[in-house]
């Protein structure tokens, strides 16, 4: 591991967090608030950080698979560290702990908060906030990829770290231009997402946290109701209409902005994703039924609760913790199918279920018909064998991690339903659960060590578990290295 | 697919089930019940079944991978089917639905219940339910194979659809030699366990339905407050030991009977099996001192309750569902790992979770240095690729059967952990789950849809999915040949 590599170029990316950092000031400032110092703090401590550590040039400029981890990893536990400052110096948040929790929900774009009531935030605070949401949702190395000028093998091993789902592709021979097109295109949904809030009557404020928390897929609301305080139909339309659209494999709308609409509407993934969306909302708007009377005011509930779910969001419009067993189980089985690989949403990812159900499939058939020769292939496309063993490895470490973290959360004594939707919530990177961490509620009530439990399972689900785990294990690495290499 | 050559074993096979309805008739003979006649017309509808069936030996005597699940689909299917009888037609269980639910429960070695009170059941019906679990333990088409005269070929086709675990091995050249020794050590070791129980002044009869339920890891018992009712703590170790013993992989004793102590005492999934027993017992006779005082009686409390739940037996000596939810929570992670694989157990098994540890972390190691080789292996021997792609592939359909039979069960309006363990238990083959379906509750409150899910989880559980899958998928099959043949 090029250690000297990893360090240099994880201060570089820490320097960007500093002037991320000027965007809540200015807006504190605005609001003429006193906590706005506190900004300016963190900023300056991100500055000195990433000055130290990327003072010198490293010699030897190599950036391989295992480094691109390694900087993935250790840039998002700096972003979160450095940005829980402001809320811990501000005493917004009273313990480190909390700031830290409440940060990592932000920049993983989980929106699982700690805090009972959002409203007494200061403005700036509750922007830096939602804020980490859309630069989390999109990826704090993609986006530092496309302000910062990089050599192309060097960021292609970053962007495979950081960009989820089973496979990457490229859009454009140049990954730093990959990296400028996909932001292009998350603002340019964001803008149009801001204007049609507007225009359905939502402050400006209030506009852009919901357009950070619906557009990073993370779900952090400046009211304490979230977005049912609107009580709107036209606003609750709007954001699920947002949500599911950030669920989408970006690639998907470059295909469209080159007209190329075959590629775009054959995505099988996007068939599914579509299909498995649609049947939810149905099905609970038939279950829910009795609850609000008529057919399309429960579609406008289940259909927004679905994509809130599906994509990870993790907005409330209502209690869906009261809605039958039924309902309450299908968003559960949501909470894992997750959205599309190449969105900002989280969970399994709809395509990575899709490689499984196909390749199970097909080794059932090779089971029964050992001459057959048949392959797994994906939108016309061979899967290669790497990419569905991993896929399945993938599977395997998740149930494993999922597991454990139940396990070390039920010793806070919540019961079955509120350890286990905790964890599903925070590892798939939704926000609210179910039970004592239901929409109405918050995650203040779990114990420290349930809090570092979770924390983990945010970062390993929105970096999907790999990066952070190599990061981890860095000085383990160098020792196995070594023996491989003898 | 021969058709024909799987229907002609399957009646075969069938007519064992009326040899073995003759015991518990005579049972109930000799306690003068006049139940006794329905297993006389159950055992009569067997033969005419199995007669009309095995009439006439087809020409083309060919059996293959697919046609041995055929068989091993149909006969579990027709033995449970025809062994639920004398339950509904003697009217000791009114509905049909329920008398298979007990009958499949029983077979397949899961021990759940729908009886509120089992001391009502006459002798030999509660003789029958208890008898089942040791039929179906060490496995019904392997008894028969132990019993008819068989072609090893086709044996073995069988015996590998049958016999859970990744990794089937032939203990002696011949098939039916290895299926009478695995019968004899599981004779052994019951009628060792008989003994036993009888010295600690257990009743006779009582002792006999306690070993059907423990050598096959069932749990179903003759009192309604199970093992617990005994109150002795010399029959709680007792039970406690052999249903760990009933565990192991059979294959060890073998080789315990060939003085080869390095390839029993050698074995990876035993070393880990009494680890996790180990480890798993001393933690939760920690959390619940309180409630018992000295860490000796937790410590009996915790061990039976580990050794049932992980062997799958399902027998109960306290309400485990009362205690701490860290111990209920250690418990259900214990009811997916199971026990080993040719035990008599269910779960995932020891050895299939070892084998996705073992390859994940490989994967990981090649993901980090692309140019080492390596391969995974256990006990010494590498694994082929196959068999770490099936253990992939069964974990990955066990989570979809799983996660869709907890939606369907949850319609029924039980609460998360209800479902959720009511699914675990029956798919795992333990028994009793918790909160509705606790230890001290029954399945008797589910719906017709969810009993009917609950039997198809059992047997899926205990046949491992695929045979019952093949089976099921019966003419799918036979049009898949047609065009991959084309």
């Amino acid at each position: 591991m090029n250690r000297a590599m990893v360090l240099y170029f994880t201060g570089r990316i820490i320097k960007v967090e500093a002037a991320l950092l000027m965007l809540p000031f200015v807006v504190a400032l605005g609001y003429k608030e006193k906590t706005a110092v506190f900004f300016l703090i963190a900023a300056a401590l991100a500055l000195s950080l990433g000055w130290a550590l990327s003072r010198k040039k490293p010699a030897d400029q190599a950036i391989y698979a295992k480094e691109g981890f390694a900087v993935v990893a250790l840039a998002w536990v700096a972003f979160s560290a450095i940005g829980a400052l402001p809320f811990y110096l501000s005493g917004c948040i009273p313990s480190y702990l909390d700031s830290l929790f409440e940060t990592v929900s932000g920049f993983t774009t989980t929106g699982s908060s700690i805090l009972a009531s959002v409203e007494e935030l200061p403005y700036g605070m509750l922007f830096w906030r939602s804020f980490t949401h859309w630069v989390g949702g999109m990826g704090v190395l993609v986006f530092a990829m496309a302000v910062m000028p990089l050599s192309d093998r060097r960021s292609m091993h970053m962007m495979r770290a950081e960009v989820p789902g089973p496979i990457v592709g490229k859009l454009v021979p140049k990954m730093r231009d990959t990296a400028k097109i996909l932001y292009s295109i998350y603002f340019g949904l964001s803008l149009i997402m801001f204007v049609l809030l507007i225009l359905g009557g939502m402050p400006i404020f209030d506009s852009a946290i919901h357009v950070f928390g619906t557009a990073g897929t993370g779900g952090f609301s400046c009211k304490n109701s979230s977005v049912g305080f609107y009580d709107s139909a036209y606003i609750d339309w709007v954001i699920t209409i947002f949500m599911a659209l950030f669920g989408v494999n970006f690639n998907l709308y470059y295909f469209l902005l080159l007209r190329n609409f075959k590629a775009a509407f054959k995505n099988e993934e996007l068939l599914w994703y579509v299909g498995i969306m649609t049947s939810a909302s149905i099905m609970i708007a038939l279950d829910i039924m009795p609850e609000f009377g008529s057919f399309f005011t429960s579609l406008r509930y289940s259909a927004f609760q679905v994509s809130t779910i599906m994509t990870t969001t993790g907005f409330a419009t209502t209690d869906f913790n009261l809605w039958p067993a039924f309902s309450k189980n299908i968003l559960i089985l949501l909470m894992f199918i997750g959205a599309s690989a190449g969105s900002t949403g989280g969970g399994l990812k709809v395509s990575r279920l899709l490689i499984i159900a196909k390749a199970t499939r097909n080794e059932i058939r090779k089971m029964l018909h050992p001459r057959m020769v048949s392959s797994v292939s994906m939108d016309e496309k061979p899967l290669s064998p790497e990419t569905v063993n991993s896929a399945y490895m993938y599977l395997a470490m998740y149930v494993f991690i999922a597991a454990v973290s139940v396990a070390i959360i039920t010793l806070d004594g919540f019961d079955f339903e509120t350890s286990f939707t905790a964890m599903a919530a925070c590892f798939n990177n939704i926000g609210p659960g179910l039970g004592a961490v239901g929409p109405t509620s918050n995650f203040g009530a779990m114990s420290h060590l349930s809090k570092i439990v979770l924390i983990a399972d945010m970062l390993l689900g929105r970096l999907e578990i790999f990066p952070l785990l190599f990061g981890i294990s860095f000085p383990v690495l160098k020792k196995q290295r070594r023996s491989a290499n003898n």
